[in-house]
């Protein structure tokens, strides 16, 4: 199969209507079999304050009891996927809504409760790559949210960024693979608020210099990390960018 | 292709998690291509109470206004959806979570705002046969939600019989095609009190001869003659019947 292309957008995306309008045709108009992950944005948030739902936090960190994992299931697989997939098919584009749990996808293992019990969190355990194969070479284009299944009846939530990795890793089994991550700014910056300060490109080399100088900030640490290792693990390259750019090249190429 | 079975569950199946447990296993177990259609149950009432949503009643039917579409799109695509999924997942079924928006599989068109707008309610337009087959004969087993969309980016609250009606009508274009409803009684009943009092099977003819007895109830007739409608399209035949009882004979057959 020819290159598979798997895109990933977050909540900034999400939440902007003229923003995401355009990446939907952007990404709609995109030649080749493609595999689109999506965050959740504010949605989920509002929801569950207009539910009452107390947010639990611990470290920082959201705690997902059982109230939040139906409000984020409701939210991410529901409300989210069901209109990208809707606006994608508008455009043209036969893109398929999937959890983990459809098809058997992906699994996830709930987090260890120890030292802290996250709740109804999990990470990546496995991508079922032929089933990605079998969906794009049939024309369809999979539209993943983050929630996914530890196949004994469970949902998980994940993290979205996560995911794309994990199903980045899973189509390099079956053809070459390239992870483009979209958000709000034109990639990864010198200067968090100076667009014209975008680093074109890191290598793991060039990161360890990066980090070192203190130039990386530290949301960017974690996503360039995952990057790099998406690369090592056989990702041609991991591409971040403004989602206005998924059709140039304007943006910060790891590899 | 062998026999395909349809299933639909509703609101009093979904509801109660007993109820619920013993229909997954028997579904899981049922051999063949199968496909389920489920309606929505309690939740999404629920949730928009607590969301405060003015439910908006126009001669005893509901209006699905923006906020109840968004509402009906995160229960039943999002949350009754995938946990049905990633249940019969764990039974070993698998199971593919749809909305009529993935893959383009069901289109419907928007009732005609005249004499009343109903909002975003939807009557089903095509079934895409040719993708049902597909699936199945991939060994997956689609889970419909009652979400449909217009193909122009507008997704569209439908009645979930009508919804399985016409996914069996679409089956019975690539194998013979059997629809069962399934709820809380044993079939269509003379006495809607006495479970003792089945009507084994119900034909157009016999059909006639029972409504001019009144001997079927209100609620059952639209049931009944959608039923009749399918069988004269083309479905090989429809049981109502109690979820109990998926896997034995007991019910109401119409042929």
């Amino acid at each position: 199969m020819e290159k598979i292309t798997v895109v990933k957008i977050g909540g900034n995306v999400i939440d902007d209507p003229a923003v995401l309008k355009r990446f939907i045709a952007d990404f709609a108009a995109m030649p080749g079999p493609k595999i689109l992950v999506h965050g959740g944005g504010k949605v989920a948030t509002r929801l569950a304050e207009r539910l009452e739902l107390k947010v639990q936090m611990v470290d920082g960190r959201r705690i997902t009891d059982k109230g939040t994992l139906d409000v984020v299931t409701m939210v991410y697989a529901g409300l989210v996927n069901k209109q990208l997939v809707a606006s994608l098919q508008a455009e043209g584009c036969n893109a398929l809504g999937m959890s983990g749990a459809d098809g058997n996808a992906v699994t996830a293992r709930r987090r260890a409760p120890q030292p802290i019990d996250y709740g109804f969190v999990g990470d990546i355990e496995k991508v079922d790559s032929r089933l990605l194969g079998r969906l794009l070479e049939a024309g369809v284009t999979p539209v993943f949210c983050a929630i996914m299944h530890d196949g004994q009846g469970t949902l998980l939530n994940c993290n979205a960024d996560s995911v794309a990795s994990a199903i980045a890793l899973g189509a390099a089994q079956i053809a070459p693979a390239e992870l483009v991550f979209c958000f709000e700014k034109s990639g990864v910056l010198r200067d968090p608020d100076d667009e014209t300060t975008l680093i074109r490109e890191i290598t793991a080399e060039s990161y360890a210099a990066l980090k070192a100088e203190g130039v990386v900030s530290k949301g960017m640490i974690p996503k360039i990390e995952n990057a790099l290792k998406a690369v090592a693990n056989g990702v041609r390259s991991v591409t971040i960018k403004h989602s206005d750019n998924l059709s140039n090249d304007t943006g910060t190429v790891i590899r």
